[in-house]
């Protein structure tokens, strides 16, 4: 009882480890999490996140490490898992704001050193290849790499001693008991953990909610030799470009098969290129053809390893599809196979394109209709073995929406961890462990994401995404009122031309050709032309009326504005902007951005 | 030979049908199809669709309808085969175009009403009640209403007697062996059809991917009895409103349970009553309650219906989700069913409320982890019984994306039809029926989609549409030039004044306090101050440099055009939109809408 008091004392000096979620725990992506103790600070994985449809413009998304810059003197190094994005895509972002060493095996740094080249951190970063097995010593904490199965190669879970035990971040794994590289998750190190005394599991809940144990890598080989067997023309194999065993077992089949091989698509070229380099890939060069030349070829002597399996815009198979790709072509008679998962969000894209492959003619193959996919992460009974190698104390599910976090508590608590000891926590949280207890603390600021657009390289503020997407709701209107001296001279020719004829659209205001001028003798200023524009919110050909009404509400505001109000320009503005977005609510039910322009000539 | 000739004749009165999808064939909703020989034109079924994530601020998608309204005259009438709103949700828009009678069962003719009377055209529509078995005659056509299982109660399929032979149009069905309601699809009419002699069948490609037999509706009871018997606390019950068996069902196992039955959500409210009246629903009044008296109830004592299965913003559900509803609440230890499909694209949706019903600690069962939904459309054996029963001539797969229509189309082929009486035809096609011959003619405009800004009750142009997508992609940019007569008066003051401290948003432009003025002596024409507006396009507090380049820009571009350029609006606006475009697009990599705007003082 007094040691319980003693340890949950905030105050002891390495009596505990604060563990906080910065991304990865109530969202797919993004994951990174840090461990804290008093001195010493280790952070494990650097994800990024792709947006969803609801964020117009953003082409990224990166955890708010605004808690990591803040405390870079006790930073003590970044440790990645394996070379996937939502685990390394964000590291050249951290490199930039953090002065860190970096810690991962050899594929996953040469993989993440192709962004931070791009990046241009490359030259200052840090990079400290580890093999697993190894154990690595900073300040608190002591890391020991532990090889795990993974759909890409070189996947380590991280065993991290520290002052009040063991923790054990399993990074992405599954038990595949036939790995295509021959390299078994570490059950006897996990195993070893386990009989020694695991304080705390945190583990990948991503397929918390899939039933029983997922099949090996090698369990898709035999559906697509037999695709191979039934092609007679030119067969194109779509995959993510990391997902190294999958390329294996397409060329090892190319090979079998007798076909040439072609990679379309640069990420594709890319891994394919540094994964043989790097031994990680068995591939005879001789077998390789330039995709440009495949068409020299008759169509079964090819095999084309192809991108695009999400049915992102510019990628390989998306060009394919509707036969906009610059050298090759999909013909009636071929046979197109994506070979992934079906990232939540892309259906519609997918499907897309496979209805546009089915009008060329080609025969489609994909997860909804055979075996060509596998998993690279456990389900529910692998991540059952998990917990029951490591017989932990205390556990948190990660990597997951709430609800694939909330499955892997259950599972948890079916294999007898108490309830009490389970602690479901989302980004930002902080997870407080001491050596006999565990809780969950609120959330003060410690999260956030920041929204990227990638094409300009540049943080997006939350107001220009709020602006987007109400510009996408309802458009854009706005409103151009002149305020002149009154200089007696009435013969001053005066006209706002609007954008008649736009090549870009040609559907603004009616340029006003006899402006209403109200004179407003009482303050010496004449409430001149006011001209509306808008933008996506309705065809102006055919809403004269509406917008010569809202003129008229426009004109009236000004009139009644006293001569001060007049001359505060925010007034104005605050005056037109309120009484148009009364009148257009009330007459459409809509809510365009209402951007007054007040000009004093 | 000679035969086949004569039926081919475009001229030879009576011996074709046309047959034109205006919807439904290559996407999901809004079906809608035309039969039309020389002398008359029937439709079936109007339709409509919900807008995906790309179609930003629109609420529905009707079938254009240009090709009926041009042949009002010969237009008999429009038949529907159930009442659900990818069948009948566009019948008040095509009623406000045409003067048409509308043949339908009882039940479906009572769903069409309420949204007839809600856009004012029930007092001038001529509803015609049919029941299965009976026959009309309109023209050339004499349909025949056959009973078939579906989701929905009273949904018939219909067998048209043309000059040339049966034309079989499934809409919605299934094989249910045990229906709800005890009505069995008329498996011996449609065997009857079958002996004497079909030409043509079309037919639902929904479930055409799905392998195997449809369970019937019953076969969720006791999932969803079992979830009752370990539910102590409150029960909510999530479907479609149109889903009548299914609702039938709960109420069943409500009485069982001894719950009291409260309805949540107005479109469910107002079907549970009509289809109790009508006698659809067997309920006894006194089991139910206001869902305002829910909370006096202990939580055990009360079941509740809710709207809300696809994750609708304002839907009971999720405002129960969001602990946001005006009168109900889910609590810790509650459960919640959601008995429905997620139809492609609600996915987040679904998720994000299901994530929230979680967080209050409720739990919860949907089709990915319990056995709580069954589909109303036939899969793959279904279908083929179909074919078997009628064994058409001819085939054609209607209802679905290309993919579904191309796998029904296999299916076909798998039971014997010979694959040139065979056809995939999609929306706006002519499918031209003779009795000996089917060919696909090509599409010649007669297809389209109408896309409806629900709020405003307007149909919005492509190009409002195509402007709110480029908005929300990259924002507006607003150039404002002032060209202005050379008056020889330096003493003028002039300023534009952007919107700095807008109450809407705090990112507009540094307001210019120091305008430059470029004087240009040769055109008597002074290119004076220049503002650029922006929104959604980047936070200009952090981007002054960018828009002092830009302003830049269009000076220079104003510099060097020509004194008769610059007389002509339209040529200053291409020029300045042209370079700010190359000069975004350079820096930024964005193509926002550019939008000049010329001011002549």
């Amino acid at each position: 009882m007094t040691d319980s008091i003693l340890n949950n004392n905030q105050e002891n000096v390495n009596g505990s480890v604060s563990i906080i979620p910065l991304g990865g725990l109530g969202e797919f992506g993004m994951n990174m999490m840090v461990y804290e103790t008093e001195d010493d600070l280790i952070v494990i994985d650097t994800g990024f996140m792709l947006p969803k449809s609801d964020m117009p413009g953003v082409d990224l998304i990166f955890p708010d490490i605004r808690y990591l810059v803040e405390r870079q003197e006790k930073i003590r190094g970044i440790f990645l898992t394996h070379g996937h994005e939502d685990h390394i895509g964000a590291l050249a972002y951290v490199l930039r704001q953090l002065d860190v060493p970096v810690y991962g095996t050899q594929l996953t740094l040469a993989i993440a050193s192709g962004r931070l080249r791009e990046y241009g951190v490359f030259g200052k970063a840090q990079l400290n290849t580890i093999v697993a097995g190894d154990t690595v010593e900073l300040g608190d904490f002591t890391a020991e790499f532990i090889h795990v199965t993974h759909s890409i190669p070189d996947s380590v879970a991280i065993a991290l001693r520290t002052p009040i035990g063991v923790i054990v971040h399993t990074g992405d794994f599954k038990f595949d008991m036939t790995p295509i590289d021959g390299k078994l998750t570490d059950i006897q190190t996990l195993a070893r953990l386990g009989a020694e005394g695991v304080l705390m599991l945190i583990s990948d809940s991503t397929n918390a909610e899939r039933p029983g144990q997922m099949p090996s890598e090698r369990s898709i080989y035999s559906a697509i030799d037999s695709i191979f067997q039934n092609t007679e023309q030119k067969l194109f194999l779509s995959t993510f470009s990391s997902s190294l065993h999958r390329v294996q077992q397409f060329i090892d089949l190319a090979n079998k098969h007798r076909r040439l091989i072609a990679v379309a698509g640069r990420s594709l070229i890319n891994n394919v290129r540094t994964a043989s380099e790097l031994g990680y890939l068995k591939v005879n060069p001789d077998y390789f053809i330039d995709a440009r030349d495949a068409s020299m070829f008759r169509p079964h002597e090819v095999m084309i390893l192809s991108t695009g399996s999400q049915g992102e815009p510019r990628s390989a198979l998306t060009l394919l599809a509707f036969d906009n790709h610059p050298f090759l072509n999909v013909e009636q008679g071929d046979t197109v196979v994506i070979s992934a998962r079906i990232i939540p969000g892309n259906e519609r894209a997918i499907r897309h394109v496979v209805n546009h492959l089915l009008k060329r003619g080609a025969k489609i193959y994909h997860e909804g209709n055979s075996n060509v996919h596998v998993s690279g992460h456990g389900a529910s009974e692998d991540l059952k073995l998990m917990i029951n190698l490591l017989r932990p104390k205390f556990f948190t599910p990660m990597h997951g929406e709430y609800q694939n976090l909330v499955r892997h508590a259950e599972l948890a608590e079916s294999v007898g961890i108490p309830i009490e000891n389970i602690n479901v926590a989302e980004d930002g949280e902080l997870i407080y462990l001491t050596a006999d207890s565990c809780e969950v603390l609120g959330r003060e600021g410690r999260s956030g994401r920041v929204l990227v657009d990638g094409k300009a390289e540049l943080e997006l503020e939350d107001i220009v995404l709020r602006d987007r997407i109400q510009l996408s709701e309802d458009g854009i209107v706005v409103p151009i009122i002149v305020l002149h001296s009154d200089t007696g001279d009435g013969n001053q020719q005066e006209g706002i031309v609007t954008d008649e004829t736009a090549s870009q659209g040609e559907h603004s205001t009616a340029s006003e050709q006899s402006p209403t001028t109200a004179n407003d003798a009482k303050t010496g200023l004449n409430t001149g032309e006011i001209e509306i524009i808008s933008r996506g919110f309705v065809y102006m050909d055919k809403s004269e009326e509406l917008m010569e009404a809202a003129k008229e509400i426009t004109r009236n505001v000004i009139a009644n504005l006293s001569d001060e109000q007049k001359h505060e320009t925010e007034t104005v503005q605050d005056e037109v902007r309120g009484a148009l977005r009364r009148f257009f609510s009330k007459q459409m039910q809509r809510t365009p951005l209402i951007f007054p322009v007040v000009m004093r000539v």
